[in-house]
């Protein structure tokens, strides 16, 4: 039933995940795979619904845990029509951002807790958990310098937060590695682009001799 | 913090619990408690926004689970919006169905799990589960036949669905209350509304003797 292979690509602001990611396709390609690529909401129109909800400027009266719930709720739904359809193909998908940067950002650096936040994610996810999670681990002072030096990214919400925030989303991906020491790989994501790449395509083949 | 009561109604189709909030309320009131009664997604606007989700016609490819987490979430501002400042203001709080309705009809009734749909909404409620629940049972030949008698009230679209469903959400109920036995108390909902009315009466007269 679960043919495929499901990646899912974590980390800070500024940490070098589209360029992995553009990697990662292009590896696994030459490798003779089908290889999608995604992020959630991923165009798929409930999911897209239920961001909208969550997005909305006028709801300023939104709970955290009911924001942590419309989330968890995207997310099923992007699984259910997008990725668990491809991985039942066979295929390889990679996801930009999965459960993990829920644990960092909502569970931890906002404080509504990672086993409140993991229950309701792992919930959501059921049996699909990835089978492989690459972490591009990055200061916060280096990962936000990289994108105000970046003229063709713009700056988004979260990028504004002040460090502090992103010094605990740090923190938090620190737990999440040591939740699943098997399922999260780090990645110094402060060394160059080519040595950054040239890790992860080790990891690829690894896990992909290993596991598909 | 806390200092009001928050009492939920639970029971399927055509077991009466319109009446007997009503009574409740009344009671209460005349007990000079300040009494709300409520119902989700109860006026607050982000949590009808979540159910114009659920219940968009459009949405056929909604998963089981993305609905239930959409529940929660719309569970969860409910009860912030609505629920907890009414608490704290000391009121008395009958909500016509909660948690115990999501269990019973997508846990049991619909095969999400009673323990999965548990997991998500002990998450949405967090500190705020009810005081009490009353469970107004009633076999649903009886409930139904109730509902086909009543011109007054419109069939819905749980109402008609087979009597093998009804029977299975029943079934859920007893599971409930063998989870929750010091919260949820049972009332035979077949006997004549003045005993049904007389035995809630006495039930509450009980608890807020003890808990408030």
């Amino acid at each position: 039933m679960r043919n495929g292979f499901f990646i899912t690509m974590e980390g800070g602001e500024g940490a070098g995940k589209t360029s992995a990611i553009r990697a990662i396709i292009e590896q696994v390609t030459e490798r003779g795979y089908e290889a999608v690529s995604t992020r959630e909401p991923g165009g798929i129109p409930i999911a897209e619904q239920i961001r909208s909800v969550i997005l909305d400027k006028g709801n300023t009266a939104m709970d955290g845990r009911t924001e942590a719930l419309l989330y968890a709720a995207a997310r099923r739904q992007h699984l259910a029509e997008k990725v668990i359809p491809a991985l039942q193909a066979g295929k390889v998908v990679v996801c930009d951002r999965f459960i993990d940067s829920s644990l960092a950002y909502q569970g931890y650096a906002r404080g509504l807790g990672m086993d409140e936040v993991w229950a309701v994610n792992r919930f959501a996810i059921g049996d699909w958990m990835p089978d492989l999670t690459i972490y591009m681990d990055v200061r916060p002072e280096i990962g936000l310098a990289r994108i105000r030096a970046d003229q063709g990214r713009e700056v988004n919400r979260l990028d504004l937060e002040s460090l502090d925030f992103h010094e605990k989303v740090r923190e938090g991906y620190a737990r999440v590695m040591s939740m699943f020491p098997e399922r999260v790989i780090r990645v110094d994501a402060e060394k160059k682009l080519e040595t950054v790449l040239e890790q992860i395509k080790e990891i690829l083949n690894q896990s992909l001799l290993r596991r598909v």
